[in-house]
């Protein structure tokens, strides 16, 4: 069995795994992501150690290792923007990983880093949600929105490697600013970061005593906040939840109408309130879409779960996606 | 030299042409689109039967026929929602194609239909814009918007062949209706239709003694009206511009998140105003963009021009683009 090292980096944990040419996972370690970008290559290095260790004997099979990052990764490996990395910026990431894994394992082997979100949708592609369809993009949903998109069935990363930016979309011209500098953009409303923004103006409407109760008690409404008013029946959280939704299938159209994907895969954080937040994605989106020539497109959750990023960075390695 | 045969049916006419496998036309003709859709095909067969005629012996070299169509076609050559040729729509495009083509030329040959702007796209992949380039977006400004996309050195086109459709991403959330049943599309700003809308706003503000003079002569204000005006220096008009080229450059920098591409290619009728309609764009798109990672992207315009959708059609046929 061929094995490859699969590392998700996000920004508060690390999780690096073995990853068989099957998609199983056969060991797996967490670490915190470093606060000081500086050594986040190095916490990269103990993670990898960890699993290699773990693997014993089985550390002969591993052909390669792979790498998912939170940020704009060029062609050449180069991390760029990373807005929940900001010291790791500007760092040459694949040599970065290269130097480690080959100083815990001794000797060459195929090293490949990707945006994380691309990584995700390798992992759908290769092992997943994609599998079947030969176009399909790859949404994640957390503090931002991430993409993986899928074409002719191999990845689309660019002519610089940052495809995928849909979280960037603007969805509404002069609407809220975004840290990217731009207006509008899609993660503003169909985020956690959207969600928790959208509660907040609930609970400073007054309208909802669970919310405002939050904000009272910690000076900010989380996502986490608006689901669990939602879930018990707080009529102003599920009016939040709803607009969270319309939000979330005008941009899943828009993907749709651009793209014609076989489907539409939702991961990330988010994923796990997807009762709540999902329940209605499907309609609205109907709604918005045309009739007659355009079929229905698929919209389901990512089948690899918190595991997509570390299967798909290890079939990346293997070369079993492009 | 192989041959091929590329039409470009529009909604008022049909272009067509014999393609040679460098690009060049070496015989074109030019009929109406007839408004009965029933007969849109005779149609086609009658331009091509005037461009064999012309062709005289070098028919035999002619070794396939494409034609793109506005509208959307799935995989199998058939044309679904077509809103300039509705009698023509749920035909077999590709087999009603292949029975006048080879009735014409007396024998079998390859024969392809695609949407129109991704046989642009196909154009321009083949022999233009695009030629340097692994990922392209075509975005052709018309009456609407249509868009073709190259990723990966191959034209995307969607699980079903419906891919492409960037006139139809919503960029404003409760903006003006569509056609298509939705809101607020990227098509209602920046096409020739938005044009004029926005044209003639202004003419009803009051502002402009030009576009209300064409409004009070017309009942009506066209994209062609505000460009006059904006060009013999009216104030609102320019106002009109400004709108327009910004309204465009946040599209543009929507599909630049999305796909990373290497050139954004500017086609369609709008791009015989382009000193007027396009000079800020680039400008607008800067600002617009984040920084640092982000490469500037190119905005050019198309190189083949009109001729993109019959180049692009006879490339398809002859197998030079996929």
């Amino acid at each position: 069995v061929a094995l490859a090292l699969g590392i998700d980096v996000g920004g508060t944990k690390i999780l690096a795994a073995a990853v068989d040419d099957a998609g199983e996972v056969v060991v797996e370690e967490r670490v915190e992501s470093p606060k000081d970008g500086g050594s986040l290559f190095d916490a990269i290095g103990d993670a990898v150690a960890l699993v290699v260790a773990r693997l014993g004997g089985r550390a002969a099979e591993v052909h390669g290792a792979g790498a998912g990052l939170p940020g704009l990764i060029d062609l050449e490996g180069v991390l760029h923007d990373a807005p929940n990395l900001p010291a790791a910026a500007n760092s040459a990431a694949g040599a970065e990983l290269r130097r480690r894994v080959e100083a815990v394992l001794g000797r060459r082997m195929r090293v490949v880093v990707e945006n994380d979100a691309t990584a995700a949708a390798a992992g759908e592609l290769a092992f997943g949600a994609a599998r079947s369809v030969a176009n399909a993009v790859v949404v994640t949903l957390g503090t931002g929105i991430g993409g993986g998109l899928v074409g002719n069935g191999r990845l689309l990363r660019g002519e610089r490697g940052f495809a995928g930016e849909i979280g960037h979309m603007v969805v509404e011209l002069d609407g809220p600013r975004c840290a990217c500098g731009g207006q509008g953009c899609w993660e503003q409303f169909a985020s956690g970061t959207g969600l928790a923004r959208l509660g907040r103006e609930a609970a400073l409407g007054g309208a909802s005593p669970l919310l405002a109760e939050a904000l009272a008690a910690r000076g900010e409404v989380r996502g986490e906040d608006v689901v669990d008013a939602a879930r018990r029946g707080d009529g102003a959280a599920l009016d939040v939840v709803a607009a969270f939704a319309r939000y979330l299938a005008i941009g899943l159209s828009n993907l749709a109408e651009i793209f014609d994907p076989g489907r539409l895969i939702l991961g990330g954080g988010l994923v796990r309130a997807a009762d709540v937040l999902f329940a209605t994605v499907p309609e609205r989106f109907a709604e918005h879409r045309r009739g007659a020539g355009e079929a229905k497109v698929d919209i389901v959750v990512a089948e690899l779960g918190e595991r997509a990023g570390v299967a798909g960075a290890a079939a990346l390695a293997l070369g079993l996606v492009t």
